[in-house]
């Protein structure tokens, strides 16, 4: 492969590997913050100290902020306080925020010298805002101006602090008590006539969220409703800042993640799936999986009620990882339609009766279906008498496995409960214990016991 | 609950039950097209085109831009060809072309006639873009200029077609043969000096995609590049439109709902869970099930290989569905964790070895813990001998589950196939294989047959 032939990122690995100080440079030059982030994760926290070196301040904060938040940590450790401290400087205040709260505590008052004081004072009230609310998410970096200004004072603002701003398209229309009146975007303010009052331009009815909405909602309703940024007041009505759709888009993506995660029983993992901690893995693994160990207790004396049975006709046993796995399936396919359906707003509590219904119907028609695949099966190789059992018993399992796993997301959400601990392994379990007693209940009626 | 109390939804929702048209009309102009598509999708497909028939054109467009694509087509069906023809003339041009593509063919050439020449010329070019790509996905809707001319030409040209634009805060630069050769942002533009011309202020360097691009990378570079809108080029490299951030952030949720429906096996649904048909779920969830009754069969057969241990040790079979579940459980959080790292980019092929080495770090650990516990119950049930090989087994059946469950995506990528194909219940049908020979060929050997 020629230099040619290879992307920018495959060239800055190779100059890495030579260790070449002239291309590394040659190269990081070309490349997006989000490209040398991707490069600073997949090396060594060494490798990836040594690249962030080769970057501008302005390039290594962009690149650090994109980095997942395990990796950030990592790479905070092994910087002197310097270092640290310089970084720290050149963030935007959001991810300073982030960066500051990943900080051992003993490290913090020495890193808060670095910054001026009314950036200390930022700094303090951004990190007192938990983790997954609007006021951690938000940038305090606003285009605000007095109601009271004219469309070209507001134009001389915008030019005087586009810089530092996180956006300049939106523009927040404040009173004396820094309480939000209404916004203006640049789109109508380039064509408003300059000496006219901007409050002549102002939409009054914004949207806001404040510092305490979860940032789930918050990325929800830029979602919905198309907005480049939402703002954030404090209760009093005091604009603080601003969440924009780049990280609403974060968000989702992060929230996708974990609703997947959740469907299986994975707890929440803090940064990437890639360098987690084997024993993190395990921690957010284990949970789940040895209650489940436990309601299966129930499972196997359910079982063994019907030893009498089983021991007639051990050609049952053939058939039962067979209907545990379908009921499990079907049931998990179930749960996952409406706890997804619940969380993008698709699907409603209200509509319950209705959906029941219609999995019944579509539950009934799968199980019919797979029972006439397993009966002909069945009947080769355990005989008709079996088999008629195996089918009706997949009909029924599959039934019942769907219908668990569409009402129970409801019903835990009724509960005021999160929906999606209707987990695949959870609507499984509890499938298979109805499932198994229906089976040989079944049997027992139907092929009766030997004398 | 007075009308104080409630929502504009509910408000509303009440009014529509009320047939009250004085009340229906002063909710609609308060509320969002979100919130009326909302509206619109819960009520019944009449109702709902009674509700469109309160709004202005705009604001009818706009909510009908919002429905998903199964309610837009019922509604279409349900309109007469002129009601048709003037929602589509108001639709802006890709919402216009998806629309175009859910009315019936028959009905297609009546319709055209309502838009002027060069907009029928627009809508068929429109329409030929394949579902799925950026050209289906983008608006045709942009601020393109003469790369010749000078900034308050371009401030100019804005001002003309600020209200049509899709966004006027990226401004794209062609040449005479519409190639694109830069961009600018407005922010840039309002600080620029009129007179000079806007090609000293170009950036150069620009992201473009193809219009066969998939959509799903167009969602992705507008997400990774925190980018406000990506252009769309015809392989000659002339501009065509472009996709802004709000797109990306719909295919983005519709993408993440896809995987997580793929992960239980469920095929891709067009349009609302909510409102799908029961034949239309039945046939997106059947085809896996049925498959893995038949791959169940091996399982059966593996089982039957062992007829005379489990006649001997009837208590094994009580520990037969744990086993089962414990492996398909532990394979599932595998694929899940590795299915989802591939989609968002955190985790890469070629890490397979690491990746395998911590699975099995972690994997062990797991089914150590879980065995435990079912070492305790086991003893308590079926005596030590049984408890024993359960417990073993359990340590076998998660490790083999997890394993699977993490290199069966490795493996589909490699073999050019979607990782996602390695859904729960593929690797729930895999590990149960080889988890339930194990299982009583470890049992057969430790147990010994009776004579």
């Amino acid at each position: 492969m020629t230099a040619q032939d290879m992307t920018p990122q495959q060239q800055l690995q190779q100059a890495m590997q030579a260790n070449d100080s002239e291309a590394i440079r040659a190269c990081v030059t070309h490349l997006h913050p989000a490209d040398l982030a991707e490069a600073c994760r997949d090396e060594t926290p060494y490798a990836a100290l040594a690249l962030l070196s080769f970057l501008s301040a302005a390039a290594r904060a962009a690149t650090f902020t994109e980095l997942p938040a395990d990796r950030q940590r990592r790479l905070s450790e092994l910087m002197t306080e310097e270092e640290l401290g310089d970084l720290l400087e050149s963030l935007a205040p959001d991810a300073r925020a982030d960066l500051f709260k990943r900080v051992e505590t003993g490290r913090r008052d020495g890193l808060l010298r670095y910054l001026p004081p009314e950036e200390q004072d930022q700094l303090k009230r951004l990190v007192s805002y938990p983790e997954g609310t609007a006021g951690a998410l938000m940038s305090p970096q606003t285009v605000t101006v007095p109601a009271n200004y004219s469309v070209q004072e507001v134009l001389a603002v915008l030019r005087r602090h586009s810089a530092q701003a996180e956006t300049i398209y939106q523009i927040y229309a404040v009173d004396e008590a820094d309480r939000l009146v209404g916004t203006l975007s640049l789109r109508k303010l380039i064509l408003a006539r300059p000496s006219a009052p901007v409050a002549d331009y102002l939409t009054r009815e914004v949207l806001t969220v404040e510092v305490t909405t979860p940032q789930e909602s918050v990325a929800e309703m830029i979602a919905r409703y198309d907005l480049l940024a939402i703002p954030v007041v404090e209760p009093d009505g005091r604009l603080v800042g601003i969440v924009t759709y780049d990280d609403a888009m974060d968000v989702a993506e992060e929230e996708a993640t974990e609703d997947i995660h959740r469907q299986m029983s994975i707890g929440r993992l803090e940064g990437s799936v890639s360098t987690a901690h084997p024993f993190e893995l395990y921690r957010k693994r284990v949970g789940w999986l040895v209650l489940l160990v436990f309601a299966n207790v129930f499972t196997g004396a359910g079982i063994a009620h019907f030893e009498a049975t089983i021991e007639a006709y051990i050609a049952l046993v053939f058939f039962l990882p067979l209907l545990v796995d379908s009921s499990g399936n079907a049931g998990a396919q179930a749960a996952t339609l409406m706890v997804r359906g619940m969380a993008t707003g698709d699907v409603h509590r209200r509509d319950w009766a209705r959906l029941l219904g219609r999995e019944i119907a579509v539950a009934a028609s799968l199980g019919l279906t797979m029972a006439a695949c397993i009966w002909a099966i069945g009947t080769l190789r355990a005989g008709s008498e079996i088999a008629t059992v195996v089918a009706i018993s997949m009909v029924l399992v599959v039934l019942v496995g769907s219908v668990i796993g569409m009402l129970l997301p409801l019903l835990l959400d009724r509960l005021g409960l999160d929906p999606a601990t209707a987990s695949a392994p959870l609507v499984t379990s509890i499938a298979d214990i109805v499932g198994v007693v229906l089976y040989f209940a079944l049997a027992t009626a139907v092929l009766g016991l030997p004398a």
